[in-house]
């Protein structure tokens, strides 16, 4: 076990702190023969970077990936790929005056802690730089799905504000600073952020990442359900605080005759389902449908509003944040999220190759 | 790896199908020395049994668990723990009828897809009754956790009728057949369940489950980290369809101003939070504030009402279950929550001890 | 982890102790559709059981092993299997004078300082019984190779009698109750064996495994070498010092000339070694070639020849064990042997389907 | 699971090839509060790099080793050590020549079968170049370890050259090139030696490692076996073609009386022992011995003296390998098998403390 490895089959094991000399991952578990480059890592990162709005962080992380190992001649060879990305801009001075207090809805006190000791520096290794190498694993996750499976994401609600039912446009999600399906909703959340900026304010959001193309049969009962690891692994990105899966808490409330997907047979000649509240998985296998996964997070905790807390010694102060915070980080989650689950797909479709290759039904 | 063992450092590893001989479960890593016999765990299993009220399935299981190995002379020796649970009243011939069709809602078709064939007595492995196993190990959990940190759970919502807020007494849920901590909803509840019923319907619920006692410190950075995991360990319950962390979806809508947990200095020296929005984890690791998870369950499956699906061979057909089913499998959900949370904290304590047991802070 | 289960993808966890109820096993991860039958286990079981000769233990163990999960009409179904045998022949008054007393060459001290407490009942779980859940495991591992694998082993050497080299007849192996593969040997040991048994005295031997048929390419580089694990799986066998893969400690005294295997194109249009100093294993990955694997056991420790030792409150005392034991436990360890290489090689069957099932060369 | 990571609790996870930018590891697991600088590992490093004597590979490997992630200010945090060291003499054009044939010996043809494809430069991850990030973790072991558990290693044996029993000097080990304990010996293997390089010839060794200080009660029983895992350790390092642990294969020339290790109460109030042929571990658990394990070495397969191969597409072809190799690869071996067998120490130490750190006896 390690806890900063994820997956099984497909693992990813990432270091590095916000403000140490880099951040870094080794991916084990490919398949050889694929073909990979840096740019096909690359281009997932700048989806991923910030300062691409002013909706998001100002830093500059120019985030160039570099590939160490596993890649022979342009195609991987089935050994470890180690990715690697310098911390170009770590203005470790920013941070020197949070060192001995703890920031409320950071992890400052609770790694104290448990280790008796922190890397204060941009938040060590509980800050969102980590995700860099979730989305940089998630950009080989997608070579080893192939083309045939597509992994999008999207927001669908910043503060109380949620786009439409039945709105959704996958174009628009590329056009706008939000990963927004509905462009009738961006004027109003772009406004909305700048009010919450102005106010030294910060707000939640929730994303929903939709997986096309998975067959039926990936995952497995009991501890290895699809469904489980999908929910672990977005409930393990920063700020994260809820995970649904297809109807998700509203399932709650629907009565078994209203939650039926009933099936028929398909013009294809496979089953078809009459709907999907399921969001593609049943018993933690997928069915064949869209795989669909919501998760919500919390606003940023990172606010120039004064917040009071205590210091290491136990003294009451102030702390505002000062730096280059998004306001709401659920923004940068969206490929974060859609990289996660990439990674729980490539990491299946190995295990059921092992257990059930020789399937044929 | 195993898709049927849970846990790393207190691992559980189940077997068994519903209508199989037995079913049990190996669990591994309990410390030696802990005061340990059947009725440690078979207290916790009649909790979850069903038939103590109409309100649940009216199958007879007695549930009785045997200790096979691990435990001499009423003490933990350190070695695995086997427990197993005989089958009495498996009857087999309520399932002939469906071996060749897909019920809507189940996994009968994702494992066919899955392994080519199944076994269709009963749900096979997809079973609940798989979840006997998970309330036996979390028994042990809870031996391992000790007196000072207490694991509870109960029902909060079944269809759309959700408890109020701030209404809560711990005492009261154990007094009515829904673990409801309300007591002005029991009635309703009861009448709502007995109206579906009669229609040959069923129900979606919420359970939330509140740690207590869980010292600061537990859990662990990036991918070990305990609401992750807590959100992996629910989901991977039968019906589960949403996990939530403290505020969870709620905390979408709300401001950072909002959601900040200030800290402030206890009356005991230690720090103390004036919110508890995080639900008891930052960064992953817990704070010593109460750790507050909901899971919601989708409405059971087998229903009477007739609905249309599928045989294997692709011929469209109704199905409808006259079995002895739970209305609302949310109900038994309730310690089944309790025990998973209780097999993470263990694992966590374990896993804390390894590294960190050394720190003093 | 666990230190329980062994193999990653083919996953065996064992439970129990010598003088419990019943000992048994979990294996996970076998594919779905295999033919399994009780039948199919016992044979291997029976192999090993005590009592067929005077040269191994007297004790009566029908050792009946029961599927309880797993297999449904008579087909492995992809779910955990369930193997439990019933301790039938638990003479526990035997060891009720040694409960206090630390064996010599026992794990009795070490557990006692492991865990400050151990289940003293015919050694509890380092009792070599344990043992039966791996050759049924290995049963189930053998289906998974297929025909086209065979996992032999025999005795080559007890006390200092080695058989010579370039001797070796696999009809021979099942005809004496060594496991010797040269006939003019069984004489010679037997009479070995009577005297020591005459005397109160055990002795050491050396057991070698051979698998045929095994392709090239299973195993994996640098820490899930075959060879790797193959050392790991033989020297956790009971009583196990010394473990070699092809010339082993041989080819410490070779000249890189001699240890050369050089190749041909074979006549089959496959490449083909001129010799096998490397035992079938290079770089961590097989060659094609027959994997030759040898391990080395102790002598039996429990003896009726009285040694000199303590209690566990510090007293010198005699002990002499007067029960029903193996004077060379090497003989029934070869069963075992076999059994684990069985369990290696279908862990990396699975493993290396997992991520090179796409390879084509 | 993962190929390229070694350990459970103190988890080490290596990449890189001989001849791409960079070899490195992340190290997951220390315990935070450690004091740790680039200076401790380095120590390490230069013990086991070439070029320190004629009889080592006159490759320039500077490996200056970086600490990326995991330390601040002279302290581990408890997060991930990545460790990085770049390939400075990576002359690819030595190797050119052979991209498309098999080296005899080496692992050309078994990654070719694997993978369906392989990066040939050097040996890529073959390569032994990839033991200096065992050498390398083994450090950080050392330091989990503290200064009462050392872990030494020596050579015994050269080709058919022996050291005599009862020969042995710590001190002398530090003062010659083979790290050999015996001085009378060292003008012996040293004329072997340049004899075996004049003929364009290599030769095998048995490396021989000590643990002295390990507590009674590390390891585990049944699959967790602290022998058992250091024998797959040793196995697992380049060239090893086999293990011993305590007397070895020499056990299996024993009579149990002979082997008993008797006990009494020694003067410190403790069990003693009157002999150590179990090489301090009894049941898979560390007696409070010494822990005594060997290891064979084939000889180098890289050798100037024509060996008849094939190539890729089938063709026979001569190979002589020209390149700088050590002709007994064993002698660097001794510190890369001290630095496994730390490995496994760490490993276990931290495994007990987390099931067994309230054990008081």
């Amino acid at each position: 076990m390690s806890d900063n490895s994820f997956g099984h089959l497909f693992r990813v094991t990432t270091w590095g702190e916000s403000h140490g000399p880099a951040i870094g991952c080794v991916v084990d578990g490919t398949p050889p023969g694929i073909a990979l480059g840096e740019a096909d890592i690359q281009v997932w990162l700048d989806r991923r970077k910030p300062g691409t709005s002013r909706h998001t962080s100002q830093r500059r992380e120019p985030d160039r990936v570099e590939i160490l190992s596993g890649v022979f001649e342009g195609q991987t060879t089935g050994t470890p790929i180690s990715l690697l990305i310098h911390n170009e801009e770590a203005r470790s001075g920013d941070y020197t005056a949070i060192a001995d207090r703890y920031r409320p809805g950071h992890a400052d006190y609770t790694y104290d802690a448990k280790y008796g000791l922190r890397d204060p520096r941009g938040g060590g290794r509980s800050s969102a730089r980590e995700t860099a190498m979730r989305v940089a694993a998630g950009a080989i996750a997608r070579k080893i799905l192939g083309d045939g499976i597509t992994v999008r994401g999207a927001l669908i609600q910043i503060g109380s504000h949620r786009i439409g039912a039945g709105i959704w446009n996958w174009d628009e999600v590329e056009n706008n600073p939000f990963w927004c399906p509905d462009a009738a909703m961006v004027r109003l959340w772009s406004d909305h952020l700048d009010a919450l900026r102005k106010a030294g304010n910060s707000t939640g959001a929730v994303a929903e990442v939709v997986a096309s193309g998975v067959p039926a049969g990936l995952g497995a009962p009991v501890y290895g359900k699809l469904d489980a690891e999908i929910a672990g692994a977005l409930m393990g990105i920063n700020a994260a605080k809820g995970v649904e899966i297809g109807d998700g808490f509203a399932a709650a409330g629907l009565s078994g005759v209203e939650n039926a997907d009933e099936m028929r047979l398909g013009q294809d000649g496979r089953p078809a389902f009459l709907g999907n509240h399921a969001g593609g998985i049943l018993g933690g296998i997928s069915s064949g449908q869209e795989i669909v996964a919501r998760v919500a997070f919390k606003p940023t905790s990172s606010i120039p509003t004064p917040l009071r807390t205590i210091t290491r010694d136990g003294r009451e102060v102030d702390i505002a944040t000062t730096g280059r915070h998004d306001p709401c980080v659920g923004i940068r989650g969206v490929p974060v999220a859609e990289a996660m689950i990439a990674c729980v797909l490539a990491d299946h479709l190995l295990r059921h190759r092992a257990q059930c290759g020789s399937v044929r039904i």
